[in-house]
């Protein structure tokens, strides 16, 4: 049995980025970038007023005096001329600074007379002015590669004049429930049998993490059936299985891979939930075996495929963030395999976060983990612990 | 001028959930339930073994015992018959417990010795059976209306085998930028102009607050050019507008919607950025008119726009969430606009979260913004504060 951290280790020295493609800026929300996003034009590309008032020169801008207004310039019509002694220029948020202006008079500080403007407040010399590039000059790298990009980000490509993105193509991830007593949704049940919560669970997690599911049809325990569903797989970037990875009699998966070429790197993982932890690689196809348990298999996903999806995507894919919270209630001592416990998070009259884990942590109740705000951390061999006591959580 | 949280109480007053839809479950994460999920089967639907071992009587495997096996029963092939005194049946992870047996024998417990079993460690009654039921029963409701779908969540709608689910239609959002100084990416920019970033960040915030974004092209400054864009919303759920908000001459957008029969509700709002935030109804459209900055724009967006998208979608829309940071640096005493500070988080020694404000906050400057983790939440009239006191803020 090989540790989470190594584990997660020799799946991710596996996995190289995906090739990139050039995408439409409206399709680039939670994409990862493959190049540098680069400025295109300079921001602002003049110097520009920040507010409504009057252009002028900040030496004529004192209390009282009076100024003669020579144009307007709406923002998008700049004004042709220059601004001497005495004179003003109409101006409004977003407008260029006329040549000759250095202040602006704001509109609730002037008082118009017909061709003329009065001074209510000195105004002082750049003041209310946004200085050109003050929020980035053309050849600024904006974005660096390798992030996943959010709403303010696309925003920033925009204002950068980037109509397109290059991004690392989602990764592919193939999905393949195995057992002879798994149906999906929908279809018939056998006899004893359940539905797979696993493959469409799954597939909603490789969505979340920017990658595009397949979901294959169920795979009897059959060797034959195994091999002829992971030939689905080719060109796929990595393929999900889900239940027989162990080896008992009827765990097959391994066995039906091994003898179809697979190379087997790792196959059982101090963890729990999820001990039968199966990875290799089957030609170009990265290959992870999960548990059948609805519950370990969701919670190795979160901490094996999730950073595979980052490392796919382009990103290092570290492992899940944690957070300190507080223990509200009383924990035993582990044994030799870390646990993920699953817990509510509430706060207490502090503020602070406390983590309770549910009195039952059977790894087959999916409807707990679905009412979970998070996993406990426990150490292998970690001590008992007190309520109030600290402890790392992921947040779910 | 009205304050944040009357503003979000006015907008949110106004939207009604959209009509539900039938969606398969393949497409269900991050939409919102219409409807509760209800179990259609009973999980598990027997009751099974837990581990892989030998079904037995409890009373019949005392250490050192030899039981004959009558059988195997695979998971998806129950045992057809029955247990009955020194027999046993050999079984797997997730079986159907054979009538007659009440407790499970571990592999790594028994000796298997032709046709016999010796049990090398002394079973516990019902121990390692996962009775019927546990997960849960045909007709719990397993997932109330109006819960956002998590990845888990799928996962448990496709345990109690729906195929499908009835979620909320996805808020239609129409994004229209207004401005003569203003073009899309990759458009020819006006004398003077810039590249609109509004559309883009919106568009991407909305997909990820689960709406359906449309840019409609920019509007010039134009009365009829803006009455035009707008008939482009009839069917939207929300009409978004940039620019133009507050009432300055080329500020226009107002003017033409109240003209053009908009039912207005407030538009200037005690806060920064983004003091001009127009709020109305045209028609059946809801009509948000966020600043023409683009920090202005987004973070209106954020406190607004994003709870509205939720309360579309048939969940209550409630303010971002927000946690409680330590401030990096002192802050001054704030006036009576709300303020919403961009900043950087990080974790100090002793693993608190620490927000420390950009030294600049011009409402102009994007790259700053998507380079911030968090937003300070500074409340009119708010105290100076100095460094290391606490302050909540929303996470980006």
């Amino acid at each position: 049995m090989i540790s989470v951290v190594e584990a997660r280790a020799r799946i991710l020295a596996g996995l190289a980025p995906t090739p990139p493609e050039t995408i439409g800026l409206e399709q680039a929300w939670g994409r990862t970038t493959a190049a540098p996003v680069i400025a295109r034009l300079t921001q602002p590309p003049a110097d520009v007023s920040a507010m409504d008032g009057y252009a002028l020169r900040a030496v004529d801008g004192t209390l009282h005096a009076s100024l003669r207004v020579i144009g307007s310039a709406p923002a998008g019509h700049p004004f042709a001329g220059t601004i001497g002694p005495g004179e003003a220029v109409r101006i409004f948020t977003g407008s260029v600074i006329p040549p000759g202006a250095d202040a602006i008079l704001l509109q609730e500080d002037a008082e118009r007379r017909g061709d003329c403007v009065l001074v209510c407040e000195a105004v002082v010399r750049n003041r209310h002015i946004r200085a050109a590039g003050q929020d980035f000059a053309r050849g600024d790298t904006l974005i660096p590669p390798g992030r996943r990009l959010t709403a303010r980000d696309v925003g920033l490509a925009a204002a950068a004049n980037h109509p397109w993105l290059t991004v690392h193509r989602r990764p592919r991830i193939v999905l393949l429930a195995t057992g002879d007593e798994i149906a999906l949704p929908g279809e018939p049940i056998p006899p004893g049998g359940i539905v797979s919560s696993n493959s469409h669970g799954l597939a909603a997690l490789v969505r979340e993490a920017g990658g595009e599911p397949t979901i294959l049809p169920v795979a009897t325990d059959d060797r034959s059936a195994i091999v002829e569903a992971v030939e689905a797989a080719v060109g796929a970037d990595m393929l999900v299985t889900t239940g027989g990875a162990s080896v008992g009699e009827h765990d097959l998966v391994q066995a039906a891979l091994v003898e179809h070429g697979m190379e087997l790197d790792f196959w059982k993982i101090a963890m729990r939930p999820g001990k039968p932890l199966m990875h290799g690689r089957l030609g170009r196809v990265s290959m992870l075996g999960l548990p059948g348990n609805p519950v370990s298999s969701l919670v190795c996903a979160i901490l094996f495929l999730v950073p595979a999806l980052a490392r796919l995507s382009g990103r290092p894919g570290e492992a899940p963030p944690t957070v300190r919270a507080k223990l509200g209630a009383p924990l035993g001592a582990n044994d030799v395999r870390a646990d993920f416990l699953r817990a509510t998070l509430t706060l207490d009259d502090a503020g602070e976060l406390v983590a309770t884990p549910f009195p039952r942590q059977d790894s087959a109740m999916l409807r707990l983990l679905a009412q979970a705000d998070a996993l406990i951390l426990r150490a292998p061999h970690a001590l008992p612990a007190a309520a109030g006591a600290p402890v790392e959580v992921i947040r779910l």
